[in-house]
C-alpha cells in the first residue's frame, strides 16, 4: 500500500496525467427490499459527505473514467452507469469546510492558487443503479467513512454535490418512463406486486397497480409466467421473468411507459 | 473588426481566458412550417461542417458560456437552452480534414502537440429548438458558410458532430414526453392540427391524432378557446392558447405526456 507521501507526490503531478478542469462525479443509488439508498463518502478531515468522484485520464474516454472509478469504489466492475448532466460554475467548488490550512496541510508548501486540483472543475454525472447488498462499501487511503444513505435523508453534503444527487434522482426519474429497470435488481421470476413496488420506490410516488401492470406488459420486456408463488391461503400470484432480447433492445432505442 | 492577427494572438494566450480540455457544443434546432432543421457552420479552410460550438471563460457557468456562444452564433440572446450530454475521448477531435498544415498556418511557428487549443477536449452539449425564421445566421471572422440543413440530410461533418447531433435529437425527442414545446414557435392561438404537426414533426413519426390531443389536454399546458379558425367551407377548427403558468410550471417541474 502507498504511504500518503507518495500519493501526494502523484496528486502534485497529477495535471500531466489528467485532464484539466473537467471530472467526475458518480452517483450510486442502492435498491433492496423497498428502499433506495445513495452511497456517499466522508474524506479524512472533512465533515461533510461526498459523491465519490475522480479524474479523467489522458488516455480514457470519460465513461471509461466513470467506470474505472465506480471500480475503484465499490469493488463492482459491471455496472451500468448513466451520464445524466455536466456540473460547472466558478463556484462549485468552494466550501467553507476546506479551509486553507487543511489545504496547505494536503499538498505542501506550493501555492494553492496555482494548484490544478483546486482549479475550476467542470464535473460530468452519472448515475448507476444497483442491489446494494453486492456492493461493498471500500474505504481508500483519504476516506474516513463509507456508507449507504437513506435517499430521503442525506447528511450534509461537500461543494454541490447535494445538487448533483437531486439532478441525479431526477434524471433518474425520467428515465424510468423510457428504459427498462429491475434485471439486476428483482428476483429471476418475480411477481407483479414486486417490480410494482421496484417502480414505486424509485419513482417516490404511488402509482395505480392496474395501469402499471397493463402498460408494462404492453411494453413486451415482461413475460407472464404459467407458474405461480404460493405465499398463503387464496394467495398465489403470476410469476414474470424479463424478456432479455426485448428489454436489451428498449435499453438501446428508448421506449415509452406511459405509466 | 478584429484582424486575424489579433484574433490569432487573442487564441494564443487563450489558456489563461478558457477552461482547459472542457467546452461547448449548442445544437440549433429550426422549426418552420413543418420542417426541422439544423443550424451548422464550414469554418474557412474546412470542407466539413461543424456545430457552433466554443470555450468556456474562467468567470463563467457552463450555461452562461452555451448562452454567450449562442448569441455569438444566432444574434438571439432570449435561446432556451438544454444541455444534454458531455462528449469525451482521446480520439474525438482528430479528423483527417484538419491538417498539420493547416493548424500551423492558423497558429504560426509554435509546437501544435504542446498547444492548448488541439488537446483533448470534453465537450458538453446544449440543443435549442427555435423558429428557424428568426435566427439570421451570422458568419464570424473564421466561418466561411453558415446555413441550416435539413435534419434527415445533415452534410459530412468535422470530428464526433455527428454523433452529437444524433444524440441531441435523441434528447429532444425524449424531453418532449417530460417538457412541454411550442410557445415560440407556433402562433399565439393555433389549431389541434397545428401543434400535432410540430409533435410529429419534432418526434419523426406519426402521432394518433385523437389520442394525441385527449393527452395533450389531460396534461393542462394548452386551453380550448371559444373561438374558431375559419379556413373554408365546413372546415374551422377550435382555436387554442398555452396556458402560460401551466406551461412553465411544466417545464420546472416535469410532466408525463403518454402519447
Amino acid at each position: 500500500m502507498k504511504t500518503f507521501e507518495e500519493i501526494r507526490d502523484e496528486i502534485l503531478i497529477g495535471h500531466l496525467y489528467y485532464l484539466r478542469n473537467v471530472s467526475i462525479d458518480n452517483v450510486i443509488f442502492g435498491y433492496h427490499n423497498k428502499e433506495l439508498k445513495v452511497l456517499l463518502q466522508r474524506p479524512q478531515g472533512i465533515h461533510k459527505w461526498v459523491l465519490s468522484g475522480g479524474y479523467i485520464k489522458r488516455s480514457e474516454s470519460i465513461d471509461e473514467a466513470a467506470k474505472r472509478i465506480a471500480k475503484e469504489r465499490t469493488g463492482l466492475d459491471d455496472l451500468f452507469l448513466t451520464q445524466f448532466m455536466a456540473f460547472g460554475n466558478p463556484e462549485r467548488t468552494k466550501d467553507s469546510d476546506i479551509s486553507v490550512e487543511f489545504l496547505k496541510k494536503m499538498i505542501g508548501p506550493q501555492k494553492i492558487k496555482d494548484f490544478w486540483l483546486f482549479d475550476y472543475f467542470v464535473s460530468i454525472g452519472y448515475y448507476t443503479l444497483t442491489e446494494f447488498e453486492l456492493v461493498k462499501p471500500s474505504g481508500e487511503y483519504n476516506i474516513e467513512e463509507c456508507q449507504w444513505w437513506d435517499i430521503q435523508k442525506p447528511p450534509s453534503m461537500l461543494f454541490d454535490h447535494k445538487e448533483i444527487l437531486a439532478a441525479a434522482l431526477k434524471a433518474m426519474r425520467l428515465h424510468l418512463y423510457h428504459y427498462p429497470i429491475g434485471y439486476e435488481l428483482l428476483p429471476q421470476k418475480f411477481t407483479l406486486p414486486e417490480i410494482h413496488t421496484l417502480y414505486e420506490t424509485i419513482l417516490g410516488k404511488k402509482l395505480d397497480s392496474r395501469n402499471f401492470a397493463k402498460k408494462l406488459i404492453s411494453t413486451g420486456i415482461i413475460k407472464k409466467l404459467n407458474e405461480r408463488r404460493n405465499i398463503g391461503a387464496h394467495r398465489s400470484p403470476f410469476l414474470y421473468v424479463f424478456d432479455k432480447a426485448k428489454y436489451n433492445k428498449a435499453l438501446k432505442n428508448g421506449m415509452v411507459l406511459a405509466i
